[in-house]
C-alpha cells in the first residue's frame, strides 16, 4: 500500500485548503495510507481517517535553508522526516519552496548515482490533454552536461509513470534547432545525450508549448527564467482577458455567449489541476503544491504524488541509471 | 537629414510588404532621405520619391554568415554596403536574421568599446502603452559580466530615445531577486551594475512584464530562449482564444458583443506595432523587421530606425561608454 506524507500547514491556506484536499483525496483512493502532519485541533475532520503527527509550527513562505533545518518541530520539517520514520513514499506541502525543497534534499538525500535533483514541472500545450515537462526548473542554478543528461532520464521515467506514454520526444532547449548551436554546456549535452533513443535534439523556446516534444530539459537557471517568465505572461494574458470581457455593458453580455467555448481554454489554464512541481531525484517522491493551493489544486497534488509512488518512479530512475552502466 | 537604408527584397512578403511600408512612412516623414535597395522592376511605385539600388539577387530565409558575405549582389548586402557608401545612419531588412545580423556585425563594425551587439527588442507589459525592453535575445549564445554591464547601457540608451524617459528601471534576469541569488555570471554582472544608478538588481521571470522595468538584461541565450517562449506562449494563448471564439454559434455571437472589449487587448499584442528587433552596438541603427511583416509592420520597422537615427542612438551609446572611463 502507497504511504503518503502530508504537510497540512503550510500554504496561504494553510489547514483550510489541505483538509479539505485531503478528504477529497481519500474519497477517491483506497489503496493510500495518508499521515497528515499538522496542529490536531485543524486536523479535526481527519481523525478516524488518517494518522496525525502533531505540529503547530509553520516555517514562513520566505525561509532559508538553514532556517529550516533548524526548526525542526515545524510541519515541514516534521513531514519530510516522517518520511524515513514511516517509510513513507512521498511528501506533500503547499508551503515554503526553499525550506520544502532543501529539507528534502538534505533529510531524503539524492538518489545513488544522481548528481542534482531537479525541479520539474508540467505545461499545457496547444494539442488538447497533452503536456510538456519541463526540467530543471530552479532545484540548481548552474549544471554540468551530465546532469542534464540525467535529467532527462528523470523527466522520462516521470512522463512515463504520469502519461503512460512509452517513446518519448526529448528535446534539449537550445537558441536554435540545427547541431552546433548553444553554449558549450548545450553542446557537450547534446553529445552526451544522443546515446538515448528517445532524444529528438534541440528545441527553441518557440517550440516547447507546441505539443511535440514530451520532456524538455534545462539547465536549472535557464529553466526558471523561462517557466517564471510563462507563467508570468500566461498570468499577464489571462488578466488581460478578464478586463476585456468586463470592460463594458456589451462584453459582459458577450462573456455571457461566450463562456461555454471559453471553458476548454480555462481548463486547460488552470494550473491549479497541474498540481504544482515535484523533487526528483530524491529517495522519495517530493511534491510541492502551489503556494496559494485550495482544496482542488491540493487535491491534485495528492494525486500526481499517489500516481507517482504506484508508478514507483524513484525504482524507475534508479533503474535507468542502471542501464547506463 | 536622417538617412534610411531599405532592403525592399527580403522577408515572406517580398516587395509587396515594402513597397507599401516606405509609401506610407514617406507620406509621414518628410525630413528623412530613403535608399531602396532591390529590383526596380518590382519598385515603380517608389520612382521619383526615393533613391533606387538595383539589386534582385535575395537571400534565402535560412543563409549562414560565410553565405552571406559571399552574396555580394544580393538585397541584403547592398542594402548594407550602402550604409557605409552613402553614409546612411540606419538600415532595414525583413529578411534572413542571420545573414542580416551578420552582414550588419561584419560591415558596419562594432562600435569601438563595445565588446559585442546585443539584439534588443520591446515587449508589451500589464501596464497600457507601457514596453518593456529585453536584451540580448540572441546576438550572441554567450557573454562575459562586462558585455552584460554593456547591454545595460546600450538598452537604456534605445529606451531614452524611443520613449523619452529619462530614470530607466534597469534589471538583470536571475533565478532570484536577492543579491547572491543566479549564477557565477549573475553575480559578477549584479556587481559591475552596481555603478549604474539605473540598476534596480535582479528580477525574475515572472516580473518581467509587470510593468515596473524598462530594460531587462540578459545573457543572449537565455534570453534568446526567454523571447521565444515568451513569443510562443503568447501565439498558443491567442490562437486558443481564437478558438474559443469560433468554437460555437453562441460563442460567435458572443465575440460580437466582446470585440469592443477586446480591441485593446489585440492592439496590444500585436507584435506588429513593435516593428521587430534591433543589433545595438554597431555603428549605424540596424533594424530587423519580422520576416512576415506586412505593410503596416515595414512602416513601423521604418519609424523606428527614424526614431533611433533622429536621436542619435549611436552617438548616445559612445557617449555612455566615454563616461564610464
Amino acid at each position: 500500500m502507497v504511504k503518503i506524507v502530508i504537510d497540512m500547514m503550510g500554504g496561504d491556506n494553510g489547514s483550510k485548503a489541505t483538509v479539505g484536499g485531503v478528504l477529497k483525496f481519500l474519497n477517491k483512493v483506497n489503496d493510500c495510507e495518508v499521515i497528515a502532519v499538522g496542529n490536531p485541533d485543524e486536523l479535526k475532520k481527519l481523525e478516524g481517517k488518517c494518522q496525525i503527527i502533531p505540529s503547530s509550527e509553520v516555517v514562513p513562505m520566505e525561509c532559508s535553508a538553514m532556517e529550516a533545518m533548524r526548526k525542526k518541530e515545524s510541519s515541514v520539517y516534521k513531514a519530510v522526516s516522517a518520511v524515513l520514520s514511516e517509510q513513507a513514499d512521498a511528501v506533500v506541502s503547499a508551503g515554503s519552496t526553499g525550506a520544502f525543497l532543501s529539507l528534502s534534499t538534505l533529510l531524503l538525500k539524492k538518489i545513488e548515482g544522481i548528481s542534482r535533483p531537479a525541479l520539474i514541472t508540467p505545461f499545457p500545450t496547444k494539442v488538447d490533454g497533452k503536456y510538456v515537462v519541463l526540467l530543471d526548473v530552479g532545484a540548481s542554478s548552474e549544471n554540468n552536461a551530465n546532469e542534464l543528461y540525467q535529467f532527462a532520464k528523470m523527466g522520462e521515467a516521470y512522463y512515463r509513470v504520469v502519461y503512460g506514454k512509452d517513446d518519448l520526444n526529448t528535446y534539449l532547449i537550445s537558441n536554435g534547432s540545427e547541431e552546433g548551436k548553444g553554449t558549450p554546456l548545450s553542446r557537450e549535452a547534446f553529445d552526451l545525450l544522443k546515446a538515448d533513443p528517445n532524444f529528438k535534439g534541440y528545441i527553441e523556446g518557440r517550440y516547447v508549448f507546441g505539443g511535440d516534444a514530451d520532456v524538455v530539459v534545462f539547465d536549472g537557471f535557464t529553466g526558471n527564467v523561462f517557466l517564471k517568465g510563462s507563467e508570468g505572461l500566461a498570468k499577464m494574458l489571462g488578466g488581460m482577458m478578464k478586463d476585456a470581457f468586463t470592460a463594458n455593458l456589451s462584453s459582459k453580455i458577450g462573456w455571457l455567449f461566450a463562456k461555454r467555448g471559453f471553458k476548454k481554454m480555462l481548463d486547460k489554464m488552470d494550473y491549479k489541476k497541474v498540481g504544482g512541481a515535484l523533487l526528483l531525484g530524491v529517495n522519495a517522491i517530493s511534491v510541492k503544491a502551489h503556494g496559494n493551493s485550495n482544496e482542488d489544486s491540493f487535491y491534485h497534488s495528492i494525486m500526481i504524488a499517489y500516481t507517482l509512488a504506484k508508478g514507483q518512479v524513484v525504482d524507475q530512475i534508479k533503474e535507468s541509471l542502471k542501464s547506463e552502466n
